[in-house]
């Protein structure tokens, strides 16, 4: 959990391998190529939810197998990758801020979960690039953040990023989102994603108890993630959802806030039914939850 | 907030208004009286919510007007009403643990919010003593309780009385709830009420979202409650929500968890339509939504 946010892991994972090669002393391609193979199985299983992660550890194999058959060096091809994709990330966030920021009307606010900004990528951000490019462009816009337990990444670093841009925030706890959009608080939710299947939107724990708010206070409910972040194959299972370590939920700061000895259910993430959201922006473009369902690549 | 609990803020506010009374060296009656009113308006403006406590109050100062009237003891009668009163909330948790545990099929899972049980009533509780009540009647029943930020009465309360009893008992962060409904793991969702109107439950800030929820995975949604919650006026007025202290957000324990100076948004009860609401449990018998919108009187 040093390092969170989709793309910000898929990169960091590239880079870990990158890393790998880097540092082995073996000058046997074929068993570099191993050892490469080992890092990756290390990254795979860090943090089985992340698409991005699987994306990320698939294309550094790629090219550092093409590179051992072409005779080019693994190490330095691996290292240059890692690189191209941490600029892709950027890129990539600014295309989803761009076609995103279409629409948010000067004077919206917006409602986020999680941390989507710079912190959860390479730079930036997914949602919260799409709020900051709406802003560049001389929109109003402020920002409501749930505060995101069990890990509070809305209260500690979506507030601050928000903060240091000058960005008008207000936090929120999970639970009084539904009271806030009642109150007519909200006019639209922008959330990130950790994968994106033809059915669901798989993202924070939290998420779907936005959209179902969003849906019933009928409020635009868009996730904002990279092309690298969808899993369209036909046949793709149901993501394993990471259950994470109890005391996430029965401690704050290493402080018990419950009796010792209570069981804790703690799922990392959930997920929303395509159903229940509006839209999908992507660095290729804004895509209905309809166009989704239909898609075979991206 | 030392006393929380609609039906515990109740009571205790009778018995404060027996205690004024009882301090006070006055000797004239009508001079009594206008302490107590006095006494009676600091309790209103305590906690605006609950409907328990104006109840409660209006109660007390009708007993002691009629006292008066009557030449008997204002101090005495007051002191009695109040026991009278801590003693009919048992009497009335007992009574809707009996009707609301018909609902409870033996296996059962129930998801609960906040605390309800004998620290937010004299004893027994409402949501959670329908609970006990189940389980009393030999019932298993599984708990999974939401920890309720921002003053995490689920995680401290719920799970400490769940323990003390042994009753099976599960953590989630109120953000879980979606997910945790999606994977089957909840059957009921029986929750408490700080005031039930012709067209809604108001209970603590989440219960709104646990609705909702409970209605898209088609989960029954109880609220528990004594007629006492009940405001059946025609003309009664939205309820006002009361917004609490900042620092029940930014920080836990006394810990700071955000960035110094973000705004925050904290109310700390929401609005759950009757039509999200299966069936109230009172002391008087189990009502459906449309039964409580065409109520009169309980």
């Amino acid at each position: 959990m040093t390092v969170r946010g989709a793309p910000a892991i898929g990169v960091t994972a590239a880079m870990g391998i990158a890393l790998a090669a880097k540092r082995s002393k073996q000058e046997d391609d074929q068993i570099l190529l191993a050892e490469v193979e080992k890092a990756a199985q290390l990254m795979r299983n860090s943090r089985p939810t992340a698409r991005n992660l699987f994306w990320a550890v698939d294309r550094m194999l790629k090219v550092a197998r093409e590179a051992a058959d072409q005779g080019r060096d693994i190490r330095r091809t691996l290292v240059k990758e890692a690189q191209v994709m941490a600029e892709e990330d950027v890129e990539a966030n600014r295309k989803m801020g761009s076609f995103g920021a279409s629409l948010i009307e000067d004077g919206d606010t917006v409602l986020t979960h999680c941390n989507t900004g710079t912190m959860a990528t390479v730079s930036y951000g997914t949602a919260f690039g799409v709020i900051r490019t709406a802003i560049s462009q001389g929109k109003k816009v402020n920002v409501i953040a749930t505060e995101t337990r069990p890990r509070l990444q809305g209260a500690r670093i979506t507030t601050f990023e928000a903060l240091s841009d000058g960005i008008p925030v207000a936090l929120i706890v999970d639970g009084a989102v539904g009271i806030t959009m009642a109150k007519g608080m909200v006019n639209k939710v922008i959330v990130g994603a950790d994968r994106i299947t033809r059915t669901a939107v798989i993202n924070k724990v939290g998420t779907l108890m936005l959209a179902l708010a969003a849906k019933y206070h009928g409020i635009p409910f868009y996730s904002a993630a990279p092309a690298t972040t969808f899993d369209l194959a036909k046949d793709s299972k149901d993501p394993v959802i990471e259950e994470r370590d109890s005391r996430e939920v029965t401690q704050i700061q290493g402080r018990q806030i419950t009796p010792k000895g209570v069981r804790v259910y703690n799922p990392a993430f959930d997920v929303t039914p395509l159903e229940l959201v509006t839209a999908v922006i992507t660095d290729r473009g804004v895509f209905s939850a309809e166009q989704v369902r239909n898609m075979t690549a991206l």
